[in-house]
């Protein structure tokens, strides 16, 4: 796979360096220039020592790389797992003749187990020599575990370049899902507005991605500018740059772990985004409707128990007024259903994308999620052993 | 099966009446005597009709039967359903003699149609005249659905008994999960006490179970205290009750939807319940956590994610004070973690009785729930056919 196009002045290495057996584990997105970074990280109170290294580095909104490794998330590993994630940035720094704090690590894999540092001491050597021009597709391809497939986009805005990629669930062990997702381009945009134009987009796309309700400890989304390509207009930028991360957002969900299909669902009428996105997102993560999706099993009154549960804070769900329709089938209208519909939502179910549309018909607010259905292949993958 | 203890005065009838063929689908439970009544209900905004009508019924603290249908849980279904829960009252309490207001009725089953009453009203003709006396056994076999036994225990507090039933997870078609549960007692208890008892014991007993996070629509918990045995030691009949509602929880989650473990979680150490509660909830409803059980998967990282997702309002968890053991296995010690534990965790989690116990290390509150994992008949049951 080649990518449309691609900013100035990125570059990139992607190795087996031995974490994981045989698998790219290692890789190095680097711009030759100090860039305007960016990044927001998962709220766990139990993050990632990466993640808290990652967050002093892009403090002041520099960076000029970002390096990531699989196989292991150095996760509840105490003091010893901070020295660590330091030690890995100051080596890949020395490497790439930059300043250790602009560079933003990631880590993804199995919890509570210390980095294998001599591997990865004797892995980075050489790293410097090897980044190459133009080829940000193979570090699409280097942060992917379990992932079935590479998750990249491209796109032009005036004479700049932005390219996004991200990787979801699925761990060569299993283990937990981790999203990262990186976006750099050569457009020419300040540190502030740089972060306050991620945070927007995250909370649109990765925000509303949910494959099984359990944040990761090392979520990540990271960004850099380096401003080669000069100027953008800005508003179409942010226009852009939504539409990829939604598509990324929308990858994530319909290659979650052992998903067969991608659902969306939309909740308009309500009197808050707050209120919208929870009733949502209590749609998209019960695992009745996720498994009758699965099972094309027609069983809609699953969709009114899971806006019946949600505790919101600002709209007063009246069933009277609630409607209920999948695709452009209304299966609940107001207080009345009809079952003879029943054998058209199967048919429906039968497709890999499934779309519920919940209108509350009280507000003007809404929101639009993505998830997966559950499957015997998730219980079976996150069941297996991970030793 | 038969109970050690019956209450005086209570009678039972039990049958099919064709809502479902050939289980019972229908039973009555009801005193001699007007009895002061209690009861709490789901929170759900999309509650059924039966809810609706018996908050109408238990308001004045007087009930003196319950009537309960399996098959069709009456939610979704308009002012067509509420007329329906209330010709049922009418009807049942024409057989028996007694007032309508003094009947709680619940249903449980598929959601989104309407019942059918002709067979509803044909079933009740005669149920006054088979109600038979000491067999409260028999209405805990009729309120199962897809239970796999029923769950049903009695004590003896002075003079008095007092019986308690649940029925937990799984329909005979596959639906939403509907937690029921009766207690009726000849102790007499006044209607104030006896609602402030019953919200005291369901908050340490029914809502610390999770089987699959979907709170139902039609969750009842209902008790009458008839008085026949006089008055009892109140703090000897709630820590007997107490303890009979938490054995009957963890009943419902033992024989949760294709359960085959039972997950008990203890949070210590929490500034608040609200917070130990919400943090053992996270990991007993983490899906995650659940495939790891059922697989045996020594993935304890987990826990530390599971926590680290929580939102706490009056905790700020801290990594190197959190301590987590399953069993009598410390698997992470305020820091650090003894990978050579993975084995023993291993053969652990080979048994059916699985405890979590999480030290946070800050402040004096805890938290008890219940739970189950999340295996493959549990996606076979939910993804199968309604219809």
């Amino acid at each position: 796979m080649t990518l449309a196009f691609q900013p100035r002045g990125f570059k990139v290495c992607a190795r087996n360096i031995g974490i994981k057996q045989g698998l790219l584990d290692f890789t190095v997105i680097a711009s030759e220039v100090p860039a305007s970074g960016a990044a927001v990280f998962t709220q766990s109170a139990f993050c990632g020592s990466p993640i808290i290294v990652g967050r002093e580095h892009v403090k002041d909104g520099v960076l000029q790389a970002f390096v990531i490794n699989s196989g292991n998330s150095n996760v509840a590993t105490g003091e010893q797992g901070i020295q660590n994630a330091r030690e890995i940035v100051r080596l890949v720094a020395d490497e790439l003749g930059i300043k250790p704090e602009d560079i933003l690590p990631s880590s993804t894999g199995v919890i509570g187990r210390q980095l294998p540092m001599d591997i990865i001491r004797a892995g980075i050597q050489g790293v410097g020599r090897d980044l190459k021009d133009g080829h940000l597709e193979d570090a699409a391809v280097a942060i992917m575990t379990t992932d079935t497939r590479p998750k990249v986009r491209s796109a032009q805005i005036g004479d700049a370049v932005l390219v996004g990629m991200a990787k979801g669930s699925g761990m060569i062990e299993p283990n937990m899902a981790t999203m990262l997702s990186y976006f750099v381009t050569d457009a020419k945009i300040d540190p502030e507005t740089l972060q306050s134009l991620l945070r927007d987009v995250v909370n649109l796309s990765f925000n509303m991605v949910s494959v099984d309700t359990d944040t990761s400890t090392s979520d990540t989304v990271a960004m850099m500018a380096n401003g080669l390509a000069g100027e953008v207009d800005l508003e179409e930028f942010r226009r852009v740059f939504t539409a990829m991360a939604i598509e990324l957002a929308q990858d994530i969900a319909r290659d979650g772990e052992g998903a067969t299909k991608l659902i969306e669902v939309r909740v308009k009428g309500a009197n808050s985004f707050r209120d919208a996105k929870a009733l949502a997102k209590s749609i998209v993560n019960s695992p009745l409707v996720k498994t009758a999706i699965f099972g094309t099993d027609p069983n809609w009154g699953r969709i009114a128990m899971a806006l019946g549960k949600v505790d919101t804070q600002d709209t007063r769900i009246d069933p009277y007024q609630v409607q209920i329709s999948f695709g452009d089938l209304m299966v609940y209208d107001k207080g009345n259903s009809d079952a003879g519909q029943l054998d058209a939502l199967t048919r429906y179910l039968q497709g890999t994308d499934i779309l519920i549309d919940v209108h509350l018909n009280l507000g003007s607010h809404e929101a639009t999620v993505w998830g997966c259905d559950l499957t015997y292949d998730y219980v079976k993958i996150n069941g297996e052993y991970t030793t």
